[in-house]
């Protein structure tokens, strides 16, 4: 271990935690799967500290693991045995926030509501929103192209990332993209990065794209429905008709009913599904015309609103949703993606699956995307989700990929996916990517076993 | 030569251009670049024809250059000595085009305007326009990453494809991405393809989104300024005020004067800049707020409106300036882009840069993204811009740099801005340019010597 020791004496005190229980805290993300041992973790606060971790991870070929805060739902930030655990927790500063240029530079511990409120300050928001958005960081954002409730209009992390800094595991730092609003020079490096689960480099710094925030508050509508098949026909005719919703979310009974056992929401017998949706346009009727269309669909009950404190209220909602169904065991939460047509189709493959093998599913759904959150939950102490479950899984993501979808619409592949990813990917993109890799990361030293 | 005999027998009749005068036809692109002495063309009609043709390629190490149009401003479609150019511009069915997912998958020859029409049909629209539309081909807007006047607020090419397929030198063939509209499966290829000006492989096919067409016909302003400062601030000012114009086009007096004495447009002594914006939001008065704003940076004359035939004659106007300045002589249509804060300093830096060097320079600008195209007009019959031309050229990039810029918003970096990449990327981007370059293209075949 006297290779710990150098690493130690390089970084400013304090830098490297070697006790294994405090690195140990650092070892996993928010799945189930069980992680390796890291040596060491490494808790930077600067750019420096990167390039000097990683510098001395490529010397003695020692794993490095990315980690922003942890909130992953694929694996990515799980440890592997024996490696260092890199947190970008404490890089936290907004660099810099430009009202005119509608940018923001920022380090990638920065949390992701941080930012948003800080854009809000000047009338801008920062539009990526993550369910996750209060606990995870930009640079896990990024490393993820983590979607959220707002991207049915303002479109996934990607579609606000300008530029990035990046140090390469052998600590070369790569500047990519730029601070204006469009650019051609050179291949799209800053595209690369995101999404790539911290297999590529680490982000220690982000040019990011801010939007002017709306000026009146959303107009929010609630809609329960007896079925979900019924729920997804009006989530097709509202995109069809061509509503633009700044949100679009659909809960399925076992969701409801989760959230209804903790929080009394006052669910009654025969809903099935609920359909929350918001227009932030500012054009009058907006709410009504989808609650409209809700119930030419079949809704039960709709509701409309324009009061600020009603729509926190519904959205509120939604985002108990998994901590709710975390009271009643172990989640394995899935996320698949469907072309939005096929939404009610693939909902009811989820229910076929859930039946044929036995599982408890919980769907929520970014539904004005075709993303499907199925949530699996099994018993609580077991170590992996027992065979039913895998299978009713491996239903799942068949029906989406056959529905011409995809295993993955915001999480990641991470570990949990790794299984299924020659399912959806020819053998030549196996061979680009792993050839790609291979430019950035000779080695094979960052976070390896994940993603590709 | 008789290698080439192999390739002719192994495409269908007729495919194989060998006639020099007739393979010359397809060996250039719309700069003044002289291009090399091509082998032959190759016109394609099939997925297979490109197989066909790369495998050949790769066998016999012959340079292939894709074309599509030929209505590039960089030199990236234009002849390497000895290659095939290889013409897609057969290739133009639109596969696919389905109003319940709003996305399209079309061939790459299909002209950009023709599939916008299409999507207008089910009430849809293409949103990626380049004022080249009506000529170009959806293939090189990919290869380019094109942007046009709507993407002020609808983002840039690359902003509108989900997936693609294409066929690598050595004639395998890649998939990327998908038909959903969120997806984080592997690597972000499709990003890596949309701009890299056919230097990876050839896109033979393209998952495109569609979006819903504004309901109403847009509101439109004109303005006239007596400096392009004024003009400048009027931008930076509608930014400011939270208008979202789907479209903003800047033109200077250089400018405004080619148009006039070619199709005498009126134009008044003192005026030096016009800005013509437009709204598609369907928000009352929405022109008439930009116009106010115009008259408030100085603006002498300003006019709004709603009626279709008027903002179609306005937008012309726009449409002409390309060939109005191309019958004045030779063009250098330079693209530098800077933050748009930047938009005004820049723009005096182009008049000084204009004057410092005696040099004529005619710009329009995609205004609202602070992308510029200074024209540089050089007597015709010239192989290529004289010395003054490019020491203000020269000028005009080191100013957007400086500024925070970049040497190209659209147009990409073909042959014509090779001489000054250095400027702008880094040493690491340019080595892990080469090292992805050469995971798909490892013996050099590809359009070499271009972009990168
Ligand atoms: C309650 C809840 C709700 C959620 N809702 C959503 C949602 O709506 N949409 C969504 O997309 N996700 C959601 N997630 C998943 C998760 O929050 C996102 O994936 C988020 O982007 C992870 O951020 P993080 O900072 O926690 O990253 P981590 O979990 O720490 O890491 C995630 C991945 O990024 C890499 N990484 C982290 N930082 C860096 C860096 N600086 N450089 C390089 N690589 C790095 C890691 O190696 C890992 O592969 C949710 C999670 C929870 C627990
Ligand atoms: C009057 C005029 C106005 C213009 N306005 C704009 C504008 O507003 N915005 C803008 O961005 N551009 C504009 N341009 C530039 C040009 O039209 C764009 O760059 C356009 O995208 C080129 O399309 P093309 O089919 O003509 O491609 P080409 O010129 O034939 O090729 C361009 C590049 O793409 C590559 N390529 C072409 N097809 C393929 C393929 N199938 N696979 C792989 N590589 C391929 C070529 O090798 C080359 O590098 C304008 C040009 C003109 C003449």
């Amino acid at each position: 271990m006297n290779h710990l020791a150098d690493l130690v004496a390089a970084l400013p005190a304090g830098r490297v935690l070697t006790d294994p229980d405090v690195a140990g805290a650092y070892a996993r993300d928010q799945t189930f799967l069980p992680p390796g041992t890291p040596l060491c973790a490494v808790v930077a606060e600067s750019r420096d500290d990167v390039v000097t971790t990683l510098r001395w991870a490529t010397e003695h070929r020692v794993p490095v693991v990315p980690r922003g805060a942890g909130t992953g739902l694929a694996g990515g930030a799980t440890a592997v045995e024996g490696c260092v655990m890199l947190s970008m927790i404490r890089m936290t500063a907004v660099r810099e926030l430009s009202p005119a240029d509608e940018i923001a530079v920022v380090e990638p511990g920065v949390i992701t509501a941080d930012l948003d409120r800080a854009a809000r300050a000047h009338g801008l928001m920062y539009a990526p929103d993550p369910s996750s958005y209060e606990i995870s960081t930009i640079g896990g954002n990024l490393a993820t192209n983590a979607g959220g409730l707002r991207c049915v209009k303002y479109g996934v992390t990607r579609d606000s990332v300008l530029g990035l800094e990046v140090v390469l595991p052998d600590g070369r730092v790569l500047a990519t993209g730029r601070r204006t609003m469009k650019g051609v020079t050179g291949y799209d490096l800053t595209g690369l990065f995101v999404g790539s689960e911290g297999t590529l480099g680490v982000i220690t710094a982000a040019t990011l794209r801010l939007r002017r925030a709306p000026e009146t508050p959303p107009a929010t509508f609630a809609a329960e429905f007896p079925s979900l098949r019924a729920a997804g026909d009006a989530v097709a005719a509202i995109i069809a008709a061509g509503c633009r919703p700044s949100l679009l979310e659909l809960m399925d009974r076992n969701t409801l009913k989760a959230i209804d056992d903790w929080k009394n929401i006052g669910l009654e017998p025969g809903v099935r599904a609920m359909l929350i949706g918001q227009s932030d346009d500012g054009v009058p009727g907006a709410a009504e015309r989808m609650a409209a269309l809700c119930e030419e669909n079949g809704a039960t009950f709709v509701a409309a609103t324009s009061s600020p404190d009603e729509a926190e209220e519904l959205i509120g909602v939604r985002r108990l949703a998994y901590q709710a169904k975390e009271r009643l065991g172990t989640c394995l939460v899935e996320d698949v993606c469907v072309p939005r047509s096929a939404l009610p189709v693939m909902i009811s493959e989820i229910e076929a699956a859930a039946e044929r093998h036995g599982a408890l599913i919980s769907t929520v759904a970014h539904a004005g995307d075709g993303n499907l959150h199925p949530v699996f939950i099994f018993e609580r102490g077991l170590a992996e989700p027992p065979p039913h479950v895998w299978a009713a899984a491996d239903d799942v993501f068949r029906a989406a990929l056959r529905l011409g979808g995809t295993l993955t619409g915001e999480h990641g592949v991470g570990v949990l996916k790794r299984r299924w990813l020659d399912l959806e990917r020819g053998e030549v993109s196996g061979d680009v990517q792993r050839g790609i890799k291979n430019v950035f990361d000779p080695l094979g030293i960052m976070n390896p076993g994940k993603a590709i």
